[in-house]
Protein backbone atom coordinates (compact mmCIF):
# COMPACT_ATOMS: atom_id res chain seq x y z
CA UNK A 1 0.00 0.00 0.00
CA UNK A 2 2.71 2.26 0.76
CA UNK A 3 4.78 1.29 -1.95
CA UNK A 4 2.22 1.67 -4.26
CA UNK A 5 1.65 5.26 -3.19
CA UNK A 6 4.92 5.98 -3.45
CA UNK A 7 5.44 4.90 -7.10
CA UNK A 8 2.34 6.65 -7.29
CA UNK A 9 3.53 10.39 -6.25
CA UNK A 10 7.34 9.71 -8.29
CA UNK A 11 4.64 9.08 -11.26
CA UNK A 12 3.00 12.04 -10.07
CA UNK A 13 6.18 14.37 -10.01
CA UNK A 14 7.47 12.81 -13.10
CA UNK A 15 4.34 13.99 -15.01
CA UNK A 16 4.52 17.06 -13.59
CA UNK A 17 8.40 17.81 -15.34
CA UNK A 18 7.77 16.40 -18.23
CA UNK A 19 4.88 19.07 -18.67
CA UNK A 20 7.01 21.52 -18.00
CA UNK A 21 9.58 20.60 -19.88
CA UNK A 22 6.97 20.41 -22.96
CA UNK A 23 5.82 23.43 -22.54
CA UNK A 24 9.43 24.92 -22.41
CA UNK A 25 9.31 23.52 -26.16
CA UNK A 26 6.80 25.47 -27.22
CA UNK A 27 3.90 22.70 -26.90
CA UNK A 28 0.52 22.94 -25.63
CA UNK A 29 0.21 20.24 -22.92
CA UNK A 30 -2.68 18.62 -20.95
CA UNK A 31 -2.61 15.81 -18.63
CA UNK A 32 -5.40 14.02 -19.15
CA UNK A 33 -7.89 12.93 -15.85
CA UNK A 34 -7.18 9.96 -13.39
CA UNK A 35 -8.61 6.59 -15.37
CA UNK A 36 -12.06 5.47 -13.95
CA UNK A 37 -13.50 8.64 -14.28
CA UNK A 38 -13.69 8.00 -17.74
CA UNK A 39 -14.52 5.25 -19.89
CA UNK A 40 -12.33 5.68 -22.31
CA UNK A 41 -8.51 4.86 -21.56
CA UNK A 42 -5.97 7.65 -23.04
CA UNK A 43 -2.28 8.51 -22.49
CA UNK A 44 -1.45 10.36 -19.45
CA UNK A 45 0.01 13.25 -21.20
CA UNK A 46 -0.53 15.08 -25.10
CA UNK A 47 1.27 17.37 -26.49
CA UNK A 48 0.49 19.79 -29.19
CA UNK A 49 2.33 22.38 -31.57
CA UNK A 50 1.06 23.57 -34.81
CA UNK A 51 3.56 20.51 -36.44
CA UNK A 52 3.61 17.96 -33.63
CA UNK A 53 0.94 15.32 -31.90
CA UNK A 54 2.59 13.38 -28.95
CA UNK A 55 1.20 11.27 -26.47
CA UNK A 56 3.12 9.99 -23.68
CA UNK A 57 2.44 7.17 -20.72
CA UNK A 58 4.23 8.24 -17.88
CA UNK A 59 6.44 6.15 -15.44
CA UNK A 60 8.90 6.38 -12.63
CA UNK A 61 9.87 3.18 -11.88
CA UNK A 62 13.27 3.06 -9.73
CA UNK A 63 14.09 -0.46 -10.99
CA UNK A 64 15.98 -2.38 -13.44
CA UNK A 65 13.41 -3.19 -15.57
CA UNK A 66 10.02 -1.33 -16.96
CA UNK A 67 6.92 -3.73 -17.12
CA UNK A 68 3.47 -2.42 -18.73
CA UNK A 69 0.71 -4.47 -19.47
CA UNK A 70 -0.40 -5.93 -23.12
CA UNK A 71 -3.96 -4.02 -22.89
CA UNK A 72 -2.53 -0.34 -22.00
CA UNK A 73 0.27 -0.21 -24.44
CA UNK A 74 -2.10 -1.75 -27.07
CA UNK A 75 -5.33 0.92 -25.83
CA UNK A 76 -2.57 3.88 -25.80
CA UNK A 77 -1.68 3.08 -29.27
CA UNK A 78 -4.72 2.69 -30.74
CA UNK A 79 -5.34 5.92 -29.19
CA UNK A 80 -2.80 7.54 -30.96
CA UNK A 81 -3.45 5.87 -34.05
CA UNK A 82 -6.83 7.57 -33.95
CA UNK A 83 -5.40 11.03 -33.08
CA UNK A 84 -2.89 10.52 -35.61
CA UNK A 85 -0.38 11.20 -32.90
CA UNK A 86 3.61 9.77 -32.02
CA UNK A 87 3.08 7.66 -28.99
CA UNK A 88 5.79 7.03 -26.27
CA UNK A 89 6.68 5.77 -23.13
CA UNK A 90 8.36 8.21 -21.11
CA UNK A 91 11.20 6.31 -18.53
CA UNK A 92 11.64 8.41 -15.59
CA UNK A 93 14.75 7.36 -14.17
CA UNK A 94 16.46 8.81 -10.96
CA UNK A 95 19.34 10.98 -11.70
CA UNK A 96 19.59 10.54 -15.25
CA UNK A 97 16.21 12.11 -16.31
CA UNK A 98 13.64 11.02 -19.33
CA UNK A 99 14.23 7.69 -21.65
CA UNK A 100 11.40 8.35 -24.54
CA UNK A 101 10.73 4.64 -25.85
CA UNK A 102 8.40 3.40 -28.49
CA UNK A 103 6.46 -0.11 -28.23
CA UNK A 104 9.14 -1.26 -30.41
CA UNK A 105 11.58 -1.27 -28.06
CA UNK A 106 10.40 -3.78 -25.84
CA UNK A 107 9.87 -7.04 -25.86
CA UNK A 108 6.51 -8.44 -25.66
CA UNK A 109 5.26 -11.30 -23.63
CA UNK A 110 2.03 -12.84 -23.33
CA UNK A 111 0.98 -10.17 -20.75
CA UNK A 112 3.12 -6.97 -20.80
CA UNK A 113 5.54 -4.98 -22.76
CA UNK A 114 9.11 -5.51 -20.75
CA UNK A 115 12.38 -3.78 -21.35
CA UNK A 116 15.19 -3.97 -19.02
CA UNK A 117 16.70 -0.83 -17.83
CA UNK A 118 19.89 -1.18 -19.93
CA UNK A 119 18.55 -1.70 -22.80
CA UNK A 120 15.61 1.16 -22.71
CA UNK A 121 19.19 3.88 -21.77
CA UNK A 122 20.47 1.99 -25.66
CA UNK A 123 17.04 2.25 -27.16
CA UNK A 124 16.08 5.33 -25.03
CA UNK A 125 15.97 8.82 -27.05
CA UNK A 126 16.24 11.93 -25.38
CA UNK A 127 13.69 14.41 -25.77
CA UNK A 128 15.75 16.70 -28.26
CA UNK A 129 16.09 13.50 -30.44
CA UNK A 130 12.32 13.30 -30.15
CA UNK A 131 11.63 16.81 -31.22
CA UNK A 132 14.14 16.16 -34.72
CA UNK A 133 16.15 19.10 -32.75
CA UNK A 134 19.42 17.08 -32.15
CA UNK A 135 20.44 13.74 -34.25
CA UNK A 136 21.06 10.59 -32.88
CA UNK A 137 24.46 10.14 -31.52
CA UNK A 138 25.67 7.37 -33.79
CA UNK A 139 27.21 4.00 -31.51
CA UNK B 1 -22.27 24.85 -1.74
CA UNK B 2 -25.13 22.30 -2.46
CA UNK B 3 -25.29 24.86 -5.34
CA UNK B 4 -22.14 24.57 -6.65
CA UNK B 5 -21.57 20.66 -6.31
CA UNK B 6 -24.91 20.58 -8.74
CA UNK B 7 -22.77 22.65 -10.90
CA UNK B 8 -19.86 21.06 -10.97
CA UNK B 9 -21.42 17.75 -11.17
CA UNK B 10 -23.37 18.71 -14.30
CA UNK B 11 -20.53 20.16 -16.23
CA UNK B 12 -18.80 16.37 -15.15
CA UNK B 13 -21.89 14.95 -16.77
CA UNK B 14 -21.52 16.99 -19.88
CA UNK B 15 -17.74 16.28 -20.30
CA UNK B 16 -18.78 12.77 -20.28
CA UNK B 17 -21.58 12.79 -22.82
CA UNK B 18 -19.17 15.33 -25.24
CA UNK B 19 -16.46 12.87 -24.95
CA UNK B 20 -18.59 9.89 -25.92
CA UNK B 21 -19.92 12.03 -29.33
CA UNK B 22 -16.39 12.90 -30.36
CA UNK B 23 -15.33 9.15 -29.54
CA UNK B 24 -18.33 8.28 -31.70
CA UNK B 25 -17.50 10.26 -34.41
CA UNK B 26 -13.64 8.80 -34.70
CA UNK B 27 -11.93 11.02 -32.76
CA UNK B 28 -9.53 10.43 -29.67
CA UNK B 29 -10.09 12.41 -26.73
CA UNK B 30 -8.50 13.43 -23.82
CA UNK B 31 -10.31 14.83 -20.34
CA UNK B 32 -8.43 17.15 -18.55
CA UNK B 33 -7.03 16.17 -14.70
CA UNK B 34 -8.62 18.95 -12.93
CA UNK B 35 -7.47 22.45 -12.45
CA UNK B 36 -4.53 23.20 -9.73
CA UNK B 37 -3.31 19.59 -10.00
CA UNK B 38 -1.21 21.58 -12.61
CA UNK B 39 -0.03 24.86 -13.02
CA UNK B 40 -0.17 24.82 -16.48
CA UNK B 41 -4.10 25.65 -17.58
CA UNK B 42 -5.50 23.71 -20.35
CA UNK B 43 -9.06 23.21 -21.62
CA UNK B 44 -11.27 20.81 -20.13
CA UNK B 45 -11.38 18.35 -23.14
CA UNK B 46 -8.61 18.20 -26.30
CA UNK B 47 -9.98 15.93 -29.32
CA UNK B 48 -7.59 14.74 -31.96
CA UNK B 49 -8.50 12.77 -35.09
CA UNK B 50 -5.70 12.44 -37.93
CA UNK B 51 -6.76 15.87 -39.27
CA UNK B 52 -8.47 18.10 -37.14
CA UNK B 53 -7.24 19.15 -33.70
CA UNK B 54 -9.82 20.45 -31.29
CA UNK B 55 -10.24 22.09 -28.01
CA UNK B 56 -13.12 22.30 -25.31
CA UNK B 57 -13.98 24.34 -22.66
CA UNK B 58 -17.32 22.81 -21.18
CA UNK B 59 -20.29 24.34 -19.35
CA UNK B 60 -23.86 22.91 -18.49
CA UNK B 61 -25.49 25.80 -17.23
CA UNK B 62 -29.22 26.04 -16.87
CA UNK B 63 -29.49 29.44 -17.23
CA UNK B 64 -30.43 32.29 -19.40
CA UNK B 65 -26.65 33.52 -20.20
CA UNK B 66 -23.39 31.81 -19.73
CA UNK B 67 -20.68 34.32 -18.03
CA UNK B 68 -16.63 33.26 -18.38
CA UNK B 69 -13.90 34.93 -16.59
CA UNK B 70 -11.71 36.75 -19.35
CA UNK B 71 -8.43 34.86 -18.18
CA UNK B 72 -9.86 31.67 -18.13
CA UNK B 73 -10.62 32.37 -22.33
CA UNK B 74 -7.31 34.19 -22.86
CA UNK B 75 -5.60 31.46 -21.16
CA UNK B 76 -7.67 28.43 -23.15
CA UNK B 77 -7.09 30.42 -26.54
CA UNK B 78 -3.31 30.94 -25.82
CA UNK B 79 -3.33 27.08 -25.12
CA UNK B 80 -5.05 26.51 -28.83
CA UNK B 81 -2.52 28.67 -30.73
CA UNK B 82 0.30 27.00 -29.56
CA UNK B 83 -1.21 23.57 -30.17
CA UNK B 84 -2.79 24.88 -33.72
CA UNK B 85 -5.70 23.93 -32.24
CA UNK B 86 -9.67 25.26 -32.82
CA UNK B 87 -11.02 26.63 -29.11
CA UNK B 88 -14.98 26.11 -28.54
CA UNK B 89 -17.29 26.64 -25.86
CA UNK B 90 -19.21 23.76 -25.60
CA UNK B 91 -22.59 25.22 -23.78
CA UNK B 92 -24.70 22.17 -22.71
CA UNK B 93 -28.55 22.93 -22.42
CA UNK B 94 -31.06 20.99 -20.99
CA UNK B 95 -33.35 19.35 -23.79
CA UNK B 96 -31.35 21.22 -26.56
CA UNK B 97 -27.88 19.40 -26.39
CA UNK B 98 -24.79 20.85 -27.26
CA UNK B 99 -24.03 24.49 -29.03
CA UNK B 100 -20.42 24.93 -30.19
CA UNK B 101 -19.65 28.81 -29.76
CA UNK B 102 -16.83 30.80 -30.62
CA UNK B 103 -14.93 33.32 -28.42
CA UNK B 104 -15.96 35.73 -31.01
CA UNK B 105 -19.49 34.90 -30.83
CA UNK B 106 -19.26 36.43 -26.87
CA UNK B 107 -19.56 39.86 -25.75
CA UNK B 108 -16.30 40.53 -24.19
CA UNK B 109 -16.90 42.95 -20.83
CA UNK B 110 -14.10 44.21 -18.55
CA UNK B 111 -14.25 41.02 -16.19
CA UNK B 112 -16.07 38.08 -18.40
CA UNK B 113 -16.90 37.00 -22.15
CA UNK B 114 -20.72 36.65 -21.66
CA UNK B 115 -23.63 35.29 -23.93
CA UNK B 116 -27.29 35.34 -23.97
CA UNK B 117 -28.94 31.62 -24.44
CA UNK B 118 -31.00 32.96 -26.98
CA UNK B 119 -27.32 34.34 -28.79
CA UNK B 120 -25.96 31.29 -27.88
CA UNK B 121 -28.88 29.29 -29.95
CA UNK B 122 -28.77 31.84 -33.05
CA UNK B 123 -24.67 31.74 -33.48
CA UNK B 124 -23.63 28.51 -31.88
CA UNK B 125 -22.87 25.62 -34.02
CA UNK B 126 -23.87 21.79 -33.41
CA UNK B 127 -21.20 19.14 -34.01
CA UNK B 128 -21.97 18.26 -37.61
CA UNK B 129 -21.61 21.45 -38.84
CA UNK B 130 -18.28 22.31 -36.41
CA UNK B 131 -16.94 18.84 -37.71
CA UNK B 132 -17.86 20.09 -41.62
CA UNK B 133 -20.07 17.07 -41.75
CA UNK B 134 -23.23 19.45 -42.28
CA UNK B 135 -23.66 22.86 -43.62
CA UNK B 136 -25.13 25.54 -41.24
CA UNK B 137 -28.64 26.34 -41.92
CA UNK B 138 -29.02 29.90 -44.04
CA UNK B 139 -31.16 31.69 -41.77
Amino acid sequence: MFFGLTRYSKGSNAERELIKVLFGKGFSVVRAAGSGKTSLPSPDIVALSSTKKLAFECKAWDSEYLSIPVEQIEEQLSWALRAGAEFFVAWKMPRSGFFFLAPTDFVRTEKSFAITKKTACEKGVRLEVLLGEQERLKV
